[in-house]
């Protein structure tokens, strides 16, 4: 397997899956993993991810079903190598299609309402927050420099057949604005659930489940918290992570 | 103090407050309580409680500051003249004054944009939600069959200044149904703390203050946990109710 210079190879802990990241460059977060626990996979599914960086979720979510296909799409050309180098290495190059393409042309490069879920950790940055110390890709990861929300919900319900299912990661306090995206684009909030770094501590992530076309019904699912008071993860993350 | 058959007189464990409440009839749950928690009264405010069935919530908030004043607003006379009695048994007269009037005439008859805040603990079940085995006076409490959300968020609405703000409690569930009503009146959520029975239990009813006029911009607290995993009540429930 081909390292550029700067990247790495992690274990995933999952299955033997390996992954590359870039230690100059972006690497995923928790916020990815946390989606990909929260998202459900059915049996023949076909699922786009989009903004996949790393690939990171469509390979975790590979090993949820084996008979789930999947397409990535990621914006960045470099970055979109490197994931499908990782997706090559893991031997999932027939399940993992990695496409390097701007996420406004997905439904017309793979298919209007041809996918029964669609996945995304959005760039959580609103216009103007770059820190000019990032470099561009991590700027272009981060932040709605170069697409809105709008935007984002807008491709993602493109793509999703009737009745099928967005799970999408989003700050807290833009939740009501994000709520707002998906309805303007027939996407009906369905299942939520909120993200505590602590206990004690306001939620500041949630994940969220809208399906096309649905009504109104939302289900609320017990807060997810990431640390015990002591700071050690809690017993749920270390499941997720697939330490216990 | 006059009792009419069925009431009984309760301690509020509070400065001395005493409520009167009807056996056979509607009581104050633990939401209005939580309520008055959540809500901030600020110097020298006006502040309107609409639905306000025992008085309970004014008479919460009255111990917050001694120059705030109150309008209580109750659609069924029996239980308006009850909270009447209530305040005039803690001296309150001057302070909170009890009108029996449906809360869709309140901004006529005490003024339009008259109130600094405005409370409500509404009815949560929709329309056609009534069990035949409740008393008339519950069903009205209780139920939507009378009034829509949408008539109750417009009451409130017409009611605040500029920048007033709006407290309420609703189920979780119905979470963006009451965002979606309180910004059709021109009223942006602000502050939202979701509340579980317990930790590991999904949240069953928000708290949510919404101001007039504002910008959007959401601020989330930590969630509040009704009872320790052995049934106890949480230090936070304790708090409130001023058991500790």
């Amino acid at each position: 397997m081909e390292l550029h210079p700067g990247e790495r190879i992690d274990d995933l802990q999952r299955n033997g899956l390996r992954i590359i990241q870039n230690e100059n460059g972006f690497r995923f977060g928790m916020d990815a993993v946390l989606l990909s626990d929260f998202t459900s996979v059915r049996p023949h599914e076909r699922i786009a991810d989009l903004g996949t960086g790393t690939g990171i979720i469509p390979l975790l979510l590979s090993q949820k079903r084996e008979d789930a296909t999947f397409e990535a799409i990621e914006i960045q050309p470099d970055v979109a190598d490197m994931a499908r180098r990782s997706v090559q290495m893991n031997g999932l190059d027939s399940r993992i299609h990695v496409h390097a393409m701007d996420m406004r042309q997905a439904a017309q490069a793979l298919g209007y309402e041809s996918m029964h879920a669609v996945t995304c950790n959005p760039p959580y940055g609103k216009a103007g927050g770059t820190l000019t110390s990032e470099t561009e890709s991590i700027r272009v990861s981060r932040h709605e420099t170069d697409i809105t929300i709008d935007e984002i919900v807008q491709s993602c319900s493109a793509l999703l057949k009737n009745m099928g299912r967005l799970t999408m990661v989003f700050p807290a306090q833009r939740m009501l604005e994000l709520c707002d995206a998906m309805r303007r684009f027939r996407l009906e909030p369905k299942r939520i659930r909120m993200v505590c770094a602590k206990a004690e501590k306001p939620p500041y992530l949630l994940m969220i489940e809208a399906m096309k076309n649905a009504k109104p019904a939302l289900l609320w699912h017990p807060p997810l918290i990431v640390y015990h008071p002591d700071g050690s993860e809690t017993e749920e993350i270390q499941r997720i992570y697939h330490k216990i």
